[in-house]
């Protein structure tokens, strides 16, 4: 049974114990002291449990009596909206205008690009009824919308003064999957934006698609606190009629496997080919127009929680947070209770107009222990505690979830304190997410040591011939030999993960290859570094 | 044949025009002058023309190649973005919180619901095949989400802490309507928010039912330059299962019909019996939740275009404008030609800066005039000129587009007069409509005069019993008498509408009735005065 057939064991056992049971707060004692109902979260020891256990708990998602759909909760939906915000303004700035296309595309418009290209039917989910008549023709949901769009742009551009054309749509797409779904990671419909853009020149359009991984590349890492590998996709990891794929990676240290974290594809002439879009160009010639797509969805929210995460919850990152400070007052018998809780109010005010979500809970009903494990397990960044001693001096207490330090501000430099802290957390986030990865991400020169280093749930570097028949024997091989090595060592603490690893990207940033290096898969000469691993 | 079937039939031939047709600028001769290839425009003479003509040509919409579905070309989605943020800051000062919910329904969940209040499943879309496969069970594309999110609720509230709970999500839906399509006012897909909340007790619930509808109204006038009559819905009118369903509603001046442009439902406990929210009071007793759900839909950009257009083209309302001013420099033989565009690239940047949605057209392909009118049938709000001696004397011409008025203003004073023309628009443009508005909107006693009203294109005010069955008789009586009003009336000019009218609101505010008023319709004590007319 390969890791990938396990976990989905594992967590179709989730959803069916998750599904029904509320998502309260856990139960208290007479004294307020909290009584753990929830399971034993254990990172290392159980990734997949982990992660099915505390998206629900820290209140991120809800599951979905329709498998493969989960609700997103307003904590995760504000990671969106930030998300949102920081892509938004910068592809603006870049000229990149918002625009909506319908979310259906009709049968005979598929079929054209599936004939070409084949691309996405086998994951297309169709409407054939409305109320109780059958529709004349099935009309499909958008899985992407290349064929939507398109027929748009032939209309759109006829000269050279209409490029280039800059549009991007902020929308639900549905992928009907039949592998295992995972919340954020593999879901049937999930929230994107998609980037289409055509250019009079390839020149152009290959700056763009590379900036686009820059932006991309800056939401993990400036926001999201996740570091990257930018990469180009190999030949069978190219998006269907793409000229090529540009990706961000990430590695999820915990258990090695890469995620796909956003795509910005080259889509040469392809697509203008097929839908005939033409412009004339100086000299009155036609000439078809050079095209990008991009896409970033909200797979980059998991991504983020499985690599901050720790057994106390999840640790939203700083910048990217909904809520990133909670003012909890420490209540005690004779101590100016009430007018500690005005003052977290008044704090809380003047967080929030300094453009720091905050807010106070003054809540009596709760210990501050109790209220303290709560919002580590939904991961707020910064916690401000205020006591009577704080409340004397004048100061409070800034305690940060990532790490635990505790730090004393008076209240006139509070603000100042929260950005600094923002900024250092966002920066050490970053760096221990990075020290992590690095450790998991091993340059190797055999096909011995690439399987070793998947034991060892890495993912790997190792000089590569880039053939086709090398990639898919990469897979296969990979498949085989970890069930073969899974059998062998059964009795080791750590169980070995199965599965076929595969190219994950070609990194842009490449070391120079060793005199006469040969391919680790078949021994023939390399023509350069690529990143292998398991996915999801 | 009634007016909604003539209507029917003139959009499907526009529709047939326009689909194929590329959307160009319109074409010009050597010298720059515009040979207008474009149908007049008469808005008077031929409304439901004018609005299918000119929602594609000022670069709204373009018609797509499945009916009911339309592509919201970035000027109109600009204006939904505008409509958004207006939105959304101020929900979330409200404490309402954005999240996301699948936009699947599953069978048995629409049924409870179906068997209980006979909802939206005529309209509803089934997904009921993935692939090559059939699934399961067929699935439905949410309609509107209460179905959705209730039972999720049921898991979110246990206790009187757990309230309220506010959410609030972006999103497309969908309802596959059989009458004709209109763009923005009746789409098969089409992009609103729905905000769904519960409350421990109802007072709680019916002041935020009435908060949203002022804000409602708010966004139209304030930021849309749209009047709107505030009111309740009748009996036959209300959403299925609230207990009353307010609504703010806009009177078309050009043919009198009404526009539900937003409705905030008081649902009562209708859906918590239904899904059995629950919470403990704070005397440990169950009790119903309290519950509201809300709505304002991309039909708003239709209300918009309708209210304002006029024969040159559309006129945006310039808050909500996706571009609020454009800057066009006056080449002139011998002029300083550079140096003027390029301080209309300079000033652009300065207005940007000030939060002024600007740009600059130094483009020598076209002369002023072809922009001059481009721009206005574009609805571009403000208009800079600027010409070789507005540049010696460092000032340009601001013209409003609404009223073609020209002033002057220094370079310096620019951010000040724009912001002063802005707002000086908005108010002119919403007291234009206004004055518009309530010319098409008459009071009257009899339902002779009612008719009368109906045929010069108004909508009226009438004392009314409120009664159900009379409800009922003002669909069938208008609708039959119109078409006999119609075969006696055939050689007038305008010629008489016809189709049914509606009750299409209860005012909030109220004229006190005079003594022993009778209804319009049945001559039975009037209870209030009621608003009908005929509506989209």
């Amino acid at each position: 049974m390969s890791s990938e057939i396990k976990e989905v064991k594992v967590i179709q056992q989730q959803q069916k114990k998750e599904r029904k049971p509320k998502q309260k707060a856990p139960k208290v004692d007479k004294e307020g002291t909290k009584i753990d109902t929830r399971k034993r979260l254990d990172k290392e020891g159980n990734f997949p449990e982990w992660y099915s256990q505390i998206v629900v708990q820290s209140g991120l998602i809800e599951y979905y009596d329709i498998s493969g759909c989960y609700i997103l909760k307003p904590s995760a939906y504000g990671i969106w909206e930030n998300i949102q915000h920081f892509m938004d303004t910068r592809i603006k700035k870049m000229g990149v205008e918002n625009a909506y296309f319908p979310c259906f595309v009709s049968q005979a418009t598929l079929k054209k690009e599936e004939d070409e290209l084949n691309g996405f039917t086998p994951e297309v989910a169709w409407v054939t009824k409305s109320g109780q008549s059958d529709l004349q023709e099935p009309i499909a949901l958008r899985p992407t919308s290349e064929t939507i769009i398109y027929p748009a742009f032939k209309n759109w551009i006829s000269g050279h003064r209409d490029l280039p054309i800059k549009v991007n749509q902020w929308c639900n797409v549905v992928r009907w999957e039949f592998s295992h779904p995972y919340p954020f990671i593999r879901t049937r419909e999930f929230l994107w934006q998609e980037g289409h853009t055509a250019f009079a020149t390839q020149i152009e359009a290959e700056k763009e698609c590379h900036q686009i991984l820059e932006l991309y590349a800056s939401v993990y890492e400036d926001l999201l606190a996740v570091p990257v590998i930018r990469g180009k996709k190999s030949k069978g990891e190219t998006f269907p009629g793409a000229y090529y794929s540009l990706t961000v990676e990430c590695i999820i240290p915990t258990n090695g496997r890469s995620v796909q974290a956003a795509t910005s594809h080259h889509l040469g002439q392809t697509f203008s080919k097929l839908f005939q879009i033409e412009f004339e160009d100086e000299d009155n010639k036609k000439q078809l127009v050079w095209q990008n797509s991009w896409g970033l969805s909200t797979r980059s929210i998991g991504v983020t929680i499985m690599t901050h995460g720790d057994n106390k919850g999840i640790i939203v990152p700083p910048r990217a947070a909904q809520k990133q400070v909670v003012i909890i007052t420490l209540h005690h018998k004779g101590s100016p209770n009430d007018e500690m809780d005005a003052k977290a109010e008044e704090l809380t005010q003047i967080l929030l107009d300094n453009g720091i979500r905050a807010f106070a809970d003054t809540n009596e009903m709760h210990k501050p222990g109790w209220k303290f494990s709560e919002y580590e397990m939904r991961g707020i960044p910064i916690r401000i505690e205020l006591g009577p001693r704080d409340y004397e001096g004048k100061k409070v207490v800034i305690v940060r979830r990532d790490n635990g330090t505790k730090s004393e501000s008076t209240w006139e430099d509070l603000i100042q304190n929260i950005k600094k802290t923002i900024d250092e957390m966002h920066h050490d986030m970053y760096e221990k997410a990075l020290k992590a990865r690095d450790a998991h991400l091993i340059k190797i020169s055999t096909w011995n040591e690439f399987m070793d280093s998947l034991d060892k749930r890495c993912s790997c570097l190792a000089p590569w011939c880039e053939g086709e028949e090398c990639e898919k024997s990469i897979k296969t091989r990979s498949a085989t030999e970890s069930i073969e090595r899974a059998k062998s060592q059964s009795d080791k603490e750590q169980a070995i993960l199965t599965g076929s690893a595969k190219v994950l990207c070609i990194p842009l940033k490449q070391d120079s290859l060793p005199e006469g290096a040969v391919c680790f898969q078949c021994g023939k000469k390399a023509t350069t570094y690529g990143c292998f691993g398991r996915s999801y």
